[in-house]
């Protein structure tokens, strides 16, 4: 391999033949034919607002596996915080607008994985996705959601062939528990949004068990119930633990704030903290029939769910963990046309 | 594929046979061989002393383009911070010198990119991009310059082969001003360094406006008005934003920091401060020859330039952008003689 | 390359023919077959729990070479931080066990390499790997030790196979010297430890010196000792520099805290500030039988050794680091059988 020398690398400014105007050929070349000499086809940039393990990794090995190059980009690490409203005077500290660096990416990346939390302050915004909604509209290259404010359509989607493989076909029908489950930090509901209109979509048969004061939205709830209609099947919803694990096929545990949230933190922190009781236990589990566990992960072990239920052999979120994996490349492969 | 486990692999040290000897063999064989059994052809590193979007994903996009696999290190982010000067007693918190640092890169990759900002307290060290001429002395690697103290070449080459293809090969003699714009942070000079000697290079009828006390360094200058001359064109400089503007064919808006923050920085500060209407705004692109606004990113919105002329069909930064790509591709290209 | 733009991409929550059933059915599919189309046959995880630089970027590269993405991740940075105790009930600011992330990192990589140093609080723990032993439980995918509480194999592997290169093949029955150095840090025992069990097995003379104080662990100089005594070796131990170096083929230079930190920090620190001459001299080196210098890296400049020694000719330290990539490709093939 010949490794030629740049000359005056550090300024390029010297003299009248150091091959730089070949060099402003070169590039107006490259635009043009927008030649590739290896083998990567494609590029994906992940952005990340908020931390991930599981969503960073299997998006990175299910855009290798497609053949694509990864980027992962955690802004405030290394990267300069962004501004995200319109018709700001920018003379904070927000250094570039979300338009510019949407704009900027689309042009080298083929799709754009994002994921931005619900703020927790504003209700209506994150109803809306305001936030995935701007990115939506700033950018020209496809943009995946990897948990907006309120949803989680690939964890959605991976929970929904776990289920599938798990029952090999046999869904429809199946008893679906979405278990409230306490939490020392309100969470988002985009998980249980998600996971509430995939189980209805399966046909299963839904049951919502939560706390008074810890309802899911009304237009999820409606969603739902539509959905669960067209297997004609019904969406049910109590706050009685005991009668709805009974004879479940499956308990999916996932902790959510209240709506309260939005309008008094402190009063839904008080709310909540009477509820530690609240966690599957192996007690629980055994009023199933025979169920499974699930969890979207991280799941915090002797608050969420005891450690007798995920060490045993009914826990399938280390599968659900997988599928998000096989549930990406799906999701990639449709966008991409592969 | 069959997974082989490792014997002992916490400690390697138990037996007799348990493979080491025969691990030690295989790595000196690599030594000698150089074997590599991927597709992947090349290695470069991207060492980002300062924060980066543009120029870390364009890279990554450009080196993976010509088949190199890419690593992207920010020291303090998981690496330690490094020590540059020479004859140090390193008793401090600076675990490495950037002499060992840079030497077992250049053992791993075939190019390192380094982005390493002015220091802005020393104008000779800045100007003579010291820090920049450590990592090449220490480097056995082709360096690039992803901005140095003084100088951006990669930003000038993108920004050349956009001009070039804009104008479709029209772009000698076409009026091109180089804007100061107000930034509440001294900004360093690298940037309207490298844009000034590019559009002069480039045989563009050059006009630098700025306000008094934020004069581009002489020799700069100097250089420019030669390049220009070679062209039989002129770099003209001036603090009549209004006249620099007429009939111009290219607004290039830039904020940077006035020289006086080398000696005093609350009296730059204090300068700057009054500047706040050195925006770019639509009346005065209107006095322009229907000319582009540039810039090169991250730029601040309603602070450096108005949001009416960024979402104008005029502004063309983020087709500058897309150039870094190209541009960079052409340098790696060029480097690695593809 | 047709982008086919997904529908509902924010919820998946619509209609009943948005070809959501479709890509559940696909990620079944991808589950069964796990087709890949690309050239990327492997994937590696690097899990940094301490910072680094020539092991993250030497094994990123060594992964590419043989075919595999790889991905580098550093908890606490985009990643939150993990439960390593067992029976805990995680109500604190861990929202992940470790059980629960590496289970699922297992089920997306080939390998996975663990760096968790010593936590210089408890002995027993340490000595006995314990983090990385529950990391190696919780895994069903190869773990490979990038340096834990008491070993580090792949620098060991790589500083045998460059004296290997180095000596041709005349290593055995050659005076290596395993030399204590100052630091204003108790550095871990990891790297000595494995030094030692490298020099011994290769059959080499060795002489420990160290001041009183900082003797290695007992069963480790137990366990040299007797590969040594299969070569008809010894290992000496000593606190004489000067005797120590005479006519010594290799300085293998490392600064470790003494074992007194595990009782009492602050008299193993005060102890260990009288000890600032222990810095390799060129003095020193004009001792050996011309031997080389030896360090694992990173390195503090005069306080560890001098300028005038790692500038020499008689240095090594760098092509030791190159050694890091060879050695690691000859792990990563074993392991994946290649």
């Amino acid at each position: 391999m010949t490794v030629r020398p740049l000359p005056h690398l550090l300024s390029w400014n010297s003299s009248r033949d150091d091959g730089w105007h070949a060099h402003v050929r070169a590039a107006c070349d490259y635009y043009v034919r927008r030649e590739r000499i290896s083998e990567v086809q494609r590029h994906l940039a992940l952005l990340f607002f908020n931390s991930s393990l599981r969503t960073r990794t299997s998006m990175e090995v299910a855009g290798a596996q497609l053949g694509a190059q990864v980027t992962t980009i955690v802004p405030g690490s290394g990267v300069w915080g962004f501004e995200w409203e319109d018709g700001k005077i920018m003379d904070g500290d927000k250094a570039e607008h979300i338009h510019e660096a949407i704009g900027v990416l689309s042009r080298y990346y083929d799709a754009i994985g994002v994921r931005a939390f619900a703020s927790g302050t504003d209700y209506l915004s994150d109803r809306d996705d305001v936030l995935l909604r701007r990115i939506v509209s700033a950018s020209t290259a496809p943009i995946i959601n990897l948990e907006s404010a309120f949803w989680h359509p690939c964890q959605a989607l991976a929970d929904a062939a776990t289920l599938c493989t798990h029952f090999g076909g046999g869904v429809r029908g199946r008893k679906f528990v979405l278990c409230w489950a306490y939490h020392p930090k309100a969470l988002p509901m985009a998980v249980p949004n998600s996971t509430l209109i995939m189980a209805a979509r399966l046909g299963m048969q839904v049951t919502v068990v939560r706390p008074d004061g810890f309802e899911l939205d009304e237009g999820v709830m409606a969603s739902a119930r539509s959905h669960a209609a067209r297997h004609h099947q019904t969406v049910e919803e109590t706050s009685d633990r005991a009668a709805a694990c009974h004879k479940a096929d499956v308990i999916y545990a996932k902790a959510w704030g209240g709506r309260l949230r939005y309008v008094d933190q402190a009063a839904e922190s008080s709310l909540r903290l009477d509820l530690t009781d609240w966690r599957i236990t192996a007690e629980l589990m055994d009023r199933t029939n025979n169920g499974v566990f699930m969890h979207c992960l991280p799941v915090r072990r002797g608050v969420v769910v005891d450690d007798a239920v995920l060490d045993s052999r009914q826990a399938i979120h280390l599968l659900q963990a997988e599928f998000r994996l096989h549930a990406q490349k799906a999701i990639l492969a449709h966008i991409w046309g592969l």
